[in-house]
């Protein structure tokens, strides 16, 4: 069953901001047995919305529009829709009611840009938006549906998630039953990998779709079975998952959607350990992700983000001789680094990472993207010098993904 | 001039990469003088692709294609280009050469694969891809312009910058000169923001516009300006900027597209300050956008991520008494945890973040959102006691713009 996806404003066509609503779309409808075939950016103009959801409509039954609604903007997304519908704006106290509670909440006053947000079409659903106060919005015309949502990310994710996914689901999708299983796999690259399973592929039945999803350092395979009912489909997964494991014994360190910091969370629950970081070059972005995840209290304990060489000294105990010496890109830095996270953090385990994520920085013998990582558990200690790349930001997320690895390794 | 862009790609559809170029090629191309008017993504579907190739032709005049084309997936937007261009293909030595200097020079074969990628459509002027073996293809009909470059963005960008950008302003020689400004504004919601400028916006001359984007405890205005000559247009910018100035005025705290941490960066350099933080709920996310630009290491000391109550008291010298008296959120906690941070890190200004930021641990007295955030100059402190909402996520943005903004009204 395929979707267009719509993002309207301006702000998206100037590069402004960075479309990222549509490929969080993009996975979830997947996930749900959806597969996206189009997307379109338009401005905040009536015309141009216009033509993107008559062409839209007319290759595909379902269309997710994201953005052009909200207190200033509210007019024209709401108003072609509602031509185009052949709606009428009323006045709806239920919407009403939720954005003023909401406002209330938040110590804000109702203003008469809000009260306009309260003017919703008939002829449609209205989904309450739990997180906002842009009502979403529900139209059928000849069994197709456009769902209306805002742009903010996390309203349109918490819209999508509690109730158009089931939504759609139900409405286009009963008679499959889809179940995936995403297995993450360390040691190959994605055309190593895909080499490997070249003749895995091959032999799948005609139900069952692969997918590599690469991210720095791993890739998750996802296995989908599409079948008429529930048992058959899961029956097919079990059957895939088994020869995967055997093909790529050792190299499977995780099953399911969870992120690298959640399997090391439950790892260290089963364990009962504590964990601390150290960080130079990742300033603090190890921390940030360990915390992301609301159930990262039980076993996080924070970090010493050391992104002066003083702090490296007086607060983790690192040698001014070896720091001298070595430089602070070095296996000895990063080694009493780590040491001294679980010494001063009082863990169980933890990583240090130092080194040059650049775009500046990098010399001769340590250009940019060279990064020396530790790990530890209790006293024992490994440590990895890395050569990544000439990105900054795609550096320091390698440098996280390497860093837990190596833990989970110990682990 | 309206320009669209098209960007070719399954993985885009799938949501596994997110489309990063177009918005990059929304800003450049905007600053030239141009201006997008539609992005359209299509998956690797030859009929889907010459659709989407067609009907943007039918509407601008200079289409950029991004993405499609790569060692292997070089043939579906190949092909469907010189199709609809009825162009052949032909064996070009030069492009052969350049590819095989390339991966000779990264110690690669040339394969196959690499090899097909030498043979390019005629009918059209092939430009050299100085940073990957994919050659950008530049095809006119008509008066009108379609570019195919490759998706890589480190390439796309060499590509725009060197070559395209410039032959676009040379061929379509503008008769309009964009200009925009953009002032960050902080003591408003936006649709506050809008009804204080309600008037400002109704006077706007026709050609010039307004835009909200909207961000956690801030609003951006982008005023932007489209006459027909250079001076005119920035004529227009500067009569509107002084309006803004005098009615927003004290509210407006940034000009420029500067992040807050480059906005605090460049506030710090100025004063000669380096700065720390101190972080609980927050949990390092301060420390990584602050370490997010590059700038950041010469004013940045590092941060305790004291997320466990032992670090609270053991590194930054909490008092175990006042922690256990008014809890780890409070404003004792909070302004011990903040000086903690000046002495600890050496530094001459900090922040601390302490609150629940959900979506357990609330309580009657301190629900989930209540973040405590104190800020720190010398010896001078302030704090201040938020009430966010639920969302984890959101709070711990909130509490990161909410300390910033914080710091840079001391400073």
């Amino acid at each position: 069953m395929n979707i267009e996806i719509i993002t309207i404003g301006n702000e998206l066509l100037i590069g402004q901001v960075v479309d990222t609503n549509s490929a969080w779309i993009g996975q979830q409808v997947g996930d749900a047995g959806f597969r996206v075939t189009k997307k379109t950016t338009v401005g905040d103009v009536a015309q141009d919305i216009r033509d993107a959801i008559d062409s839209a409509l007319s290759r595909v039954s379902i269309v997710l529009v994201t953005g052009g609604i909200g207190p200033t903007k509210d007019d024209i997304t709401k108003k072609t829709l509602c031509d185009y519908f052949n709606c009428q704006l009323y006045f709806s106290e239920a919407v009403y009611q939720h954005i003023e509670d909401l406002l209330h909440h938040s110590g804000h006053m109702m203003n008469e840009l809000n009260r306009s947000q309260a003017m919703v079409p008939d002829h449609c659903t209205i989904i309450r938006n739990e997180a906002g106060t842009a009502p979403c919005t529900w139209f059928e015309r000849e069994g197709k549906v456009l769902v209306s949502m805002p742009g903010v990310p996390y309203e349109m994710k918490t819209l999508m998630t509690n109730e158009i996914i089931p939504r759609l689901k139900q409405q286009f999708l009963q008679d499959t039953f889809i179940r995936h299983v995403t297995l993450s796999v360390q040691g190959y690259t994605e055309s190593a990998l895909a080499e490997r399973l070249a003749k895995f592929e091959e032999e799948l039945p005609p139900f069952v779709t692969l997918a590599y999803l690469p991210q720095p350092g791993m890739v998750r395979l996802r296995v989908s079975a599409y079948e008429t009912s529930e048992s058959q489909s899961e029956q097919a997964i079990e059957e895939q998952k088994r020869k995967l494991y055997i093909l790529l014994k050792g190299h499977i360190f995780s099953e399911g959607t969870h992120t690298l910091e959640q399997v090391l969370g439950r790892k260290l629950e089963e364990k009962k350990y504590l964990v601390g970081t150290a960080e130079s070059c990742t300033g603090g972005y190890i921390a940030s992700r360990i915390t992301a995840w609301p159930g990262s209290s039980r076993h996080y304990m924070g970090s010493i983000v050391s992104y002066s060489n003083d702090i490296k000294k007086q607060v983790l105990g690192v040698s001014a001789e070896d720091l001298e010496t070595y430089g602070a890109v070095s296996r000895q830095v990063v080694e009493q680094m780590v040491t001294g996270a679980i010494r001063v953090l009082g863990c169980d385990c933890a990583v240090a990472t130092s080194g040059i994520a650049g775009p500046d920085g990098g010399t001769q013998d340590k250009p940019v993207g060279t990064i020396w990582i530790a790990a530890a558990v209790k006293d024992k200690v490994i440590t990895e010098c890395y050569h990544f790349g000439k990105v900054r930001e795609q550096n320091i997320i390698r440098a996280f993904n390497a860093a837990i690895l190596m833990l989970l390794k110990m682990l």
